[in-house]
């Protein structure tokens, strides 16, 4: 098991990727290659004590900022540490790349150095939303904006898989996101991806889920245009985060609010964190030729850690074949 | 000021709007039509005393159910409590019409009995959404579930007009709900209204809104198609019951936790209150030709009160005529 880190991808990068993979190599015991300016490398990991034989440093001379443009990026800047780690594991000699790099460049770097898988129209991003119940995963969380019915029939085949291997379940329940549960709600892309979902025998569709319903777990798989997807996120993030604000509020009325707070401090803040879905490392991008997890920008070394654990997962689970298998079987490129 | 109720619509009628009506003739000593079945509808307000010269009670023999097809209904069942109350308004004898009834039919109705205004594709319905420092506007809330550019920008117009009257703003900012503030962001819609938006002079644009940053109230009126506008909202409510609902869990941990609960009980209900949309009473139909005001199925008798007094705000602030002059001037039909 080898996983290459993108070290110099990230708002907190080389410190936060350096020390992710230190905590890492230490509490997985797996080999990790890090690309990025050699020095500086060395000069960080030169900090921590672990087992330097399962470290290999690749040296790189660019680096893939925030504002270039994706495209560009990937074509122009060959020796990039985003590049570089993009190529090993299209050659086979790492299962999986993390990177907290420059989001657009990533994915236009799966589709252009890892490639699509053959069959899949629209690779997606999916990410974990944690609910009342535990943990659902949702895609596409942002990667197409505009969506076909057949994007969401592949999303729900993929998902279906992923979710099997990562949250072990037997038969994941998959569902639409929509504006109502009743069969030929929303509009014209649900409407028909509702179609193919339900006569595919592979996946265990249960129809539609309600936006109120997503966040107390009725369902393992939710599936959605990434525009969709990514509005839930980040109303789901926003709305979680003002009720906590309003609370904090609340705890500062007066005296007896204040000693309540005391009270609950430590238990709200297991709540918070419950919530908080960059807790869950990273997102992978389902759908290209190999293992590739995207970690938030702003990533600190546990996120990278967790990161790291889900490409771990990713590459041991067989996630890729069992896709291959399954969009092979469905024959997708059929339909329109 | 003459307000009509559909009596008979909701699932706690003719209760709720009965009572509902009494309390709004005694807070807002307005005149109000009630349409439905006579006989139950008088043995109803004999329980209550209030000023029964303000009340007319208009019979009708049918009743739209909510398991009703819409357009259907809307034509066949001409002598129903909506219907009728749809054509006193088209006639001039009431101002605003309130209902609780089935939403598709009330949509239905507002587009065949009053019609839409002239230049105006897509009627939308405008619904309140709490944020961190008070309230903003949010069209359309799910009359639509595909739109066009010119629909989002017709939005914008109404929404602008309907903010500046009812929350008293003199020039209300607003914004596209999107995947990201830059320009050039997010899907074939959002991209192509932003650009119709921006260069509109008779509306405050500011851009784009992230969903994360709704809840916290930078902008008074939020644009978006019909789906995204329900996602939008019932994510807001999904994530707002269940953090409570976990609050609950939290709170039974312990002793302490228990205490800590007794101590904020009261705040906390006041802030949960806040966040329920539900208690903002109804959502106008903005885009034809009346006032419509669309009150929650389960509304109770303060939300039916709630509805009535946006139904006299609509009809004082003149916002229909307002918006008939601002869309006459857009010349959207000129616009694909």
């Amino acid at each position: 098991m080898k996983i290459v880190v993108d070290c110099m991808g990230g708002d907190n990068a080389p410190y936060s990727t350096v020390e992710g993979i230190v905590e890492a190599i230490k509490e997985f015991n797996i080999e990790v290659i890090a690309t990025g300016d050699k020095n500086v490398l060395e000069e960080n990991f030169r900090k921590y004590e672990f087992d330097k034989t399962k470290l290999e440093i690749i040296h790189t001379s660019e680096i893939i900022l925030n504002e270039d443009k994706p495209v560009k990026a990937i074509r122009g800047k060959k020796d990039s540490s985003m590049v570089v780690a993009l190529n090993l594991v299209k050659e086979g000699k790492a299962d999986a790349i993390v990177s907290a790099g420059n989001t657009g460049a990533l994915l236009a770097g799966g589709l252009f150095v890892l490639g699509r898988i053959k069959g899949i129209d629209r690779p997606a991003l999916c990410t974990f939303l944690p609910n009342k119940e535990g943990m659902s995963i949702l895609l596409d969380a942002g990667a197409n904006a505009d969506c076909k019915p057949r994007n969401l029939l592949e999303f729900g085949v993929m998902g279906s898989v992923y979710a099997s291997k990562i949250l072990d379940l037997e038969s994941p329940k998959v569902a639409i996101v929509n504006v109502g549960q009743e069969e030929g709600k929303g509009n014209e892309l649900t409407k028909k991806s509702y179609d193919l979902l339900k006569t595919n025998e592979d996946i265990n569709f249960i129809g539609n889920v309600e936006a109120r319903d997503i966040s107390f777990g009725y369902t393992d798989v939710i599936v959605c245009d990434g525009f969709t997807g990514n509005v839930v996120l980040k109303v789901t993030e926003g709305v979680a985060m003002s009720v906590f604000s309003m609370l904090k509020d609340t705890f500062l009325t007066n005296m007896k609010t204040k000693i309540a707070a005391m009270f609950l401090k430590d238990d709200l803040k297991a709540l918070k964190k419950n919530l908080d879905y960059s807790e869950y490392g990273g997102a992978p991008l389902l759908g290209v030729n190999g293992g590739l997890i995207k970690a938030h920008g702003s990533s600190n070394s546990k996120a990278i850690k967790n990161a790291i654990k889900q490409g771990i997962h990713f590459a041991n689970g067989n996630v890729l074949n069992e896709i291959k298998f399954k969009i092979d079987k469905l024959g997708v490129d059929q339909i329109e």
